[in-house]
């Protein structure tokens, strides 16, 4: 099916989204493919404009992420650090020396007035990628959770405190008066959209702030292209990250058919893992089993396959 | 005379000045040391606050300066830039992985309301100076050029246009609003005070901003410590930089003495390298002769002594 002519739009947060949004890429013809990256984790950090899911999006893509810390760039080097350590400034957040490449320059065009995606687009194609990477909305929408310890920006949840508070509610700052970017509404009213993609990330803190921007989940829900999400959980544990934490402090069963009751009606089919069987068989949907545990490239590659041939498998 | 008590106050700009400040940091007892440095060449890059000859005093007392580059950090490395001009930067000043650290977190505390002089006498306790570094004013003084390619902002005179241009005219941009750092009025009024050292640093581009400050350069005349002015010129050259160059261009003859009536006034003691006898023959002024050529950290120390000691010799 990978074959089959027509253009894929995929929503991704960063790591294990990527990696799948990595695997569409390198299965697609490159330029049939857009991506469009949570902005929720956004945040400004020592003066600075940092975008961790489209960073991670851009280095994945062009081969210049770390496969083995699974963040930032690879051949790294911390010099920054280690003398910002030395001024007394904040290291929580690490940033490598060439990291600071993108955010020093995001950060100095934003200030000259460019948008996010005006800039994303540049810095993707400098770095030679063909897929077309999308923040959700120039407008800034910061994902903030309530906790066992008060209120908390997510980087300060997420790097900061490590996912250690418990969570008691998810909030989306700014999204009501959030746009989506022009370019998602177009893509999803292309005659030749074969599918969006709900990669493998995190529903609560990577996809729900996408899906929070005014209109676009009815934008998706509406559009003729069959919406293939992909399950983050395996074995009913998640691959990751904090996704089971959080799922169980919320009130969610940690399993697949969670997942795709929380998308409810914007899913037309399911993928799950093999091992989550039992768990997806009582979901009024259809579902598509395969292995979806990316190891490797050819992982990747796999899934990708799986997930683009899903809606066929489905049909027939 | 190095052991007399007593403070010392310097005005030092970036490289040769930051020798001898570094020659008498290490022959008095550190704490007796107050340094005002030039801002003249602060700019805006990259949306980070560069303060150059502030920044070569901290590493060069610290250090932590790179001496066979003559500027930045030791043990730097360069992945910011090569990410930088990826992503289809501005690489025409050239910053280190490491030293970023220093701007980054300068701009920091400067957009959270910090002084930029308590932001450097932050920096330099936490590098370990014991010295007193200080800007010559928490105002911004910018320094300008009129050449033959038009007004030019410093550091695109003297970093992306190498000096080449043909100055007519220097200004200093804001001194006439600027106020001079209260700790100067404070070292020149103490008693204890024994000298003024005007270190042997470019006067038209390095010393001169800092005389702009309205009040200043009285101040140091009127002050009872002797001013103890040190020659950048050796055997009628410049050791390093376009000192040579600008004193032809504004039609100044370049030798030792030209620098010393540069100074006028000001000037107590004048310190020449025993090449340039010839030249300071006719100065109104006591001239000690010495060897000024700084090319390790015994001549350093030794230029430091010799100059310490200058104001005795004459007084004989």
């Amino acid at each position: 099916m990978t074959g089959q002519p027509g253009r894929v739009l995929a929503l991704s947060g960063g790591v294990g989204g990527a990696k799948l949004a990595l695997g569409l890429y390198r299965v697609l013809p490159p330029d049939t493919l857009t991506i469009v990256a949570n902005t929720g984790d956004d945040f400004t950090h020592l003066g600075l404009a940092i975008s961790p899911d489209l960073d991670t999006l851009l280095y994945t893509l062009s081969g210049l992420d770390n496969r083995e810390q699974g963040w930032g760039r690879r051949d790294e080097t911390w010099n920054f650090m280690a003398a910002l350590e030395t001024l007394g400034g904040e290291t929580w957040f690490r940033l490598g020396d060439g990291d600071l490449a993108t955010h020093v320059e995001r950060t100095r065009r934003l200030a000259a007035g460019a948008s996010l995606s005006s800039i994303t687009g540049d810095f993707a194609r400098r770095l030679g990628i063909a897929a077309r990477l999308l923040p959700m909305s120039d407008d800034p929408v910061r994902t903030r959770l309530d906790t066992d310890e008060g209120w908390l920006d997510f980087q300060d949840y997420f790097v900061r405190r490590r996912c250690l508070p418990r969570v008691r509610e998810v909030v989306f700052a700014g999204a009501a008066a959030a746009r989506p970017h022009p370019a998602i509404d177009a893509a999803l009213a292309d005659p030749m959209l074969r599918a969006i993609v709900i990669c493998p990330s995190n529903p609560l803190i990577s996809i729900d702030p996408i899906l929070s921007v005014p209109g676009l989940r009815a934008a998706l829900r509406d559009c003729p292209a069959p919406v293939v999400a992909v399950s983050p959980i395996i074995g009913g544990r998640a691959v990751k990250g904090p996704t089971a934490k959080m799922m169980q402090e919320l009130g969610m069963p940690v399993d697949a058919a969670a997942v795709a009751r929380h998308y409810g009606d914007l899913v037309d089919v399911y993928v799950a893992d093999e091992e989550d069987a039992g768990s997806v068989r009582g979901l009024d949907l259809p579902v598509v089993l395969t292995r979806t545990l990316m190891t490797d490239l050819a992982g990747r590659e796999a899934l990708a396959r799986a997930v683009l041939a899903a809606p066929g498998r489905i049909a027939r």
